[in-house]
């Protein structure tokens, strides 16, 4: 493990603390480009994504726990600075904090990189599947979706409209690393997002109770195999009509029980599975015929 | 719209009140073996379904709001109290309470009454579809759990072991209404919900990241068409070693991406609409063959 210069910062007030704390909220992230990534899942996935780590917070009994990851974040050139528990506390936005928190650049790309990133894939004829979040408000819903399309093998997340910021605390917690694995494009306004991937080939699938399409539909299987984005709307209004109607199938999950409707992120995980499903049993077929 | 008698409760040290603030703690829900639902999804859930209401607390808005579930509760000869916001703000558990707010007698069933249940169905050529929560903690996971099983048209969901009590204020909310769709169980041994649902000739599937079956083989599809018990574990640990042995499979829900897993609500959508899809494929081929 690495032992950091400088002895252990005790202080509340020192100027690199109060920095660092500031970034929980969104102003002062935006006027740094940086956020907050806490615990050894999340500081592990920026290391090996090659994130820019600025700063390395961490206490004595996470350094001698977690010394791999010192190291590594040494070797790339981070300050590491050793900080009491009280003010990892304070530096952490959770009850009991994991001893580790690093400020990382923004990582997020521009929504033109990711299509063209698509255009590429889809043009090796790899099918290509994308989340569009439309409005979505709630943290923890935004970065369990965000989880959920790395675990299915997404090819990117857009955070579009008025949806919650990535680099959210709450946020970057749900997605338990995930916000390092895949590209992410914050900001997007929705239609743009929608009109720039459906020009790079893919269809736009709308989530939505009401359908009419419906996800356990044979005739749906091939649309599900070709490339796609699914959009995802505000948990509590849905998406709305205008954005609907751009779709090109909107799509429910069945309700086969007294539920009235899934909620978010089980929506999500039931749609990008599908998808994914549906995607690798194509490519099976494709390289067998 | 019925008109309370007696006047607004407006004093938060009003025995009603009191009593039913108390429900918020498992051990007074115990004694009075009764709990309390929010809002109006949950009411109206809880008097589509028959369950006993004792009490209904409502505000003066709630009751212009929701004329129809204050009368219908009123017909079943609930006591109807008219409250102040600020008392619907003591009794209530949300930031921004809904209210209206029933107090309502335990709905939960025996373990061997879900298992008759099941051997009759089963017996007329339904298949069976039950959600084990083994050692599940988290109220909000266990509620969402309980929607999403609900919505896949599962029969029962049994609070197995350590799981956190149904009946937990949290847990009812994140429901959805669904903890009055679906015979739940509370409080059952582990190994007795294990055994007693096998004994009811369901196949005991193990949701874990370990595998070692994959969800998206195609070998494993005639066991999802057949009746089958998921486990769930806690999000943290996952499924004890012992349970995992009493299992007939260990699934693992793919990751396509480099996710190291997914969260446990995300898993349990994607595995009982997997459970639910097979069962109606199968279902839908029987009835042609």
């Amino acid at each position: 493990m690495t032992h950091p210069a400088g002895g252990e910062i005790t202080s509340l007030r020192s100027p690199r603390v109060k920095a660092a704390r500031q970034l929980a909220k969104r102003a002062f992230r935006q006027r740094a480009r940086s956020f907050l990534a806490e615990g050894p899942q999340s500081v592990g996935a920026a290391l090996e994504s090659g994130a820019e780590i600025t700063e390395l917070f961490v206490t004595a009994p996470a350094a001698s726990r977690h010394g791999g990851l010192v190291a590594a974040a040494a070797r790339r050139g981070a300050p590491v600075h050793q900080v009491s528990g009280e003010v990892m506390a304070e530096l952490a936005q959770t009850v009991t904090p994991q001893g580790l928190l690093a400020v990382c650049r923004f990582i997020d790309i521009p929504l033109n990189q990711l299509t063209s990133q698509l255009t590429s894939q889809l043009a090796a004829a790899r099918p290509g599947l994308v989340v569009i979040l439309a409005n979505v408000r709630d943290p923890g819903n935004a970065g369990t979706v965000l989880r959920t399309a790395d675990a299915a093998g997404a090819d990117g997340v857009v955070f579009a409209g008025a949806s919650v910021d990535p680099y959210n605390g709450k946020c970057v917690r749900a997605a338990a690393g995930s916000l390092f694995h895949l590209p992410v494009v914050a900001g997007a306004p929705l239609d743009a997002a929608v009109s720039a991937l459906r020009g790079a080939g893919l269809a736009i699938l709308a989530a939505d109770g009401g359908g009419p399409a419906r996800l356990d539909d044979p005739a749906l299987a091939a649309r599900l195999a070709g490339p796609a984005a699914w959009l995802f709307g505000n948990e509590a209004w849905g998406l709305p009509a205008d954005l609907l109607a751009l779709a090109d199938e909107a799509v429910a999950v069945p309700i086969y029980g007294l539920a009235e409707s899934l909620n978010l992120a089980a929506a999500a995980a039931v749609c990008l599975y599908a998808s994914a499903r549906e995607q690798r049993l194509a490519g099976v077929t494709g390289q067998r015929g």
